[in-house]
């Protein structure tokens, strides 16, 4: 089907239009979004110029399509640059923006405990070699935020191999490892054999860590099996059920504070459902331990918070909503700590239970996923 | 002057009144927020319980004023807690809410050129030795989102130095750190002698790191001045100028990405100015390099969105909001990435600039800080 296009006599909009299908662009976001040598660095994809480097009156002086796509010329510049018709419809603005509050990225699948039996699971030589098995590893993380590892060696840093696959420790006040068994002067209740209700870790963090590892060492003990809960399903739901109650949670800050060591005092103010500015349902911190005094929300919805936090609680502690299992020496799981809900099971004196835990982030996840993924698409353009 | 206190009929509302001063507490906010031993673990301040564990219907079933502070039984649980009333008081949500778009917290102090002269700075000696002079720097760190460091060591890996003040090391794809010079096959235009218009660095990452650090080694070329801005102040700026642009800029994410390296794909969607969802100003993020393309603004805002974004730009680089300094040689500066950008001047190829980079996180700084501040409060207590 032929391609139509058309400038408006401002040279301030440029149409493309193709059957039913049209598509307009200011000249502004076209010449800032040019692909040219001059406007990004061929090498390294980097802008080499800023938005004060294009003329403020920037405009399409001219428009053709041929050959190698749409064809523009910019004046004051006077500078030709051809856009690739693909591009320009995946890059697309022109569209309806209605999506509800609440929605995930197209990459997100939320889940309840139905998945139990397609836990995105890798053996880690294999995870280690890269290529498909580590892809799908990555992309099944990705898409419900935790995934397993088994097969790995019983040693202690063996962790850090697992973060390896993807990203980079994140250090902190718990050390680059920490060791979750059972102490006798704790500093966190992580260190007995208390039971712990589902919650992302160290919400009193600012950034908070994104992913969490927690690697098995031993596991004779009688208890202590790991429950994980998809928190965007349980905001999803608290919204279905009660769209007041997650509009509350996410309108107002609660407050997170951990000062259980010396030298530390660690604060931050957020909501335990956090949304992008337009919407998107982007983290969850709920931690009943960590939780401070909330102060951020006026009197007269201090009662409508605690019931939808009462609520979301419920929700969490749901058996529908989660998937259990038991860690054996060797195997790992990791959780988007700003998405899934981790919880275990209290555990006796008898026996054993030694895990070593770190932090990490998923910037790094998504980034190997999305490097993995568009090698191939580039390389057949 | 004598307090009084009265609860409501449904034993749901606490009101302590003083003169005019009046707060008024529900019956599930203080009942969460006891101190008492089973409630908070005395040993590291943790909550003991999760909200499951209180009752749904708590109410104050008696409220008395006495010698420790307000005593309260709350039935169903019939539980006695007292509450400190100056912790009450600290604590009270019972007030107005009507602080506008864009506020800041207390502790922070937004900055034009005019504090040039007063950029908080300490030796490294003096700031590894505690005390006072470590909290002074701490603290003006926190209030102005940057701090300068004297006195180092011309060794490579003495920027960690500065780090171990106050935290960890974010490791990257960059490295745990990376040399800021310049080299022949660039993966980023930082390692060039280009000059850098002012950016907060890696907005592609999710969580960005929150804090850098640039210290440097040799310092002989011509130009390389380093400049840092309050993008706090500039988003303020925007907004008194004109609120329609700071709200477009807040209400809708940009895209950020970074794909110079094999085997790395960053990518974030997030506004360049970052508030919460009661709107303080949390984070600004601006950058020339790897803004990627926007396609998250509907076709009718985005002539807006570029226009306040360009006018962003005009007030980042008007020299009235910067502060220009030279590093020599052990020299550093710190950044609240969040907040504060960083740009350099171009310099020639004659002579050498080194500098070594590495990036941090704040919550150990504001955590540090904290420590150091609390301990002789509570000590008082």
């Amino acid at each position: 089907m032929t391609m139509e296009i058309a400038v408006d006599p401002t040279g301030n909009v440029l149409t493309l239009k193709q059957g039913d299908d049209c598509m307009r662009f200011h000249a502004i976001w076209l010449r800032d979004n040019a692909q040219d040598a001059e406007t990004r660095s061929p090498a390294n994809g980097q802008r080499l110029i800023a938005l004060r480097d294009i003329p403020r009156e920037t405009r399409i002086a001219s428009a053709n399509i041929g050959e190698a796509g749409v064809e523009l010329r910019f004046e004051p510049e006077d500078k030709t640059v051809v856009f690739n018709t693909g591009w320009l419809r995946a890059h697309a603005y022109d569209r309806s923006f209605q999506q509800s509050r609440g929605w995930v990225a197209d990459d997100v699948e939320c889940w309840d405990s139905s998945i139990s039996d397609n836990v995105p699971t890798g053996t880690l030589p294999e995870l280690e070699s890269g290529g498909d098995a580590l892809k799908s590893w990555l992309d099944g993380a990705t898409r419900y935020g935790f995934a397993k590892v088994e097969g790995g060696p019983t040693e202690e840093g063996a962790l850090f191999r697992v973060v390896d696959l993807f990203g980079y420790v994140r250090e902190t006040n718990y050390g680059r490892l920490f060791e979750v068994r059972t102490e006798v002067n704790p500093t966190n209740l992580a260190y007995t054999g208390l039971g712990l209700q589902a919650h992302t870790d160290n919400p009193y963090r600012d950034p908070a860590p994104t992913i969490q590892v927690l690697y098995c060492l031993e596991s004779t003990a009688e208890g202590g099996e790991n429950m994980v809960v998809d928190g965007f399903a349980c905001a999803r739901r608290l919204q279905q059920e009660n769209p007041e109650h997650f509009d509350v949670l996410a309108n107002y800050c609660a407050r997170f504070e951990y000062a259980g060591e010396d030298g530390v005092c660690l604060t931050s103010r957020r909501p335990l459902i956090e949304l992008s500015p337009d919407g998107e349902l982007i983290a969850i911190r709920f931690n009943n331990r960590s939780l401070a005094t909330v102060t951020d929300i006026p009197f007269d919805k201090m009662d409508l918070w605690y019931a939808a936090y009462r609520r979301l609680g419920e929700i969490i502690d749901d058996p529908s909503m989660e998937v259990t299992f038991r860690l054996n020496p060797g195997e790992a799981f990791i959780v988007d700590n700003t998405r899934v809900l981790h919880a275990r099971k209290a555990y006796s004196g008898t026996g054993k239970r030694w895990l070593q835990g770190c932090y990490a982030d998923k910037d790094g996840l998504r980034s190997t996923r999305d490097a993995m993924c568009r090698k191939p698409a580039e390389a057949a353009e």
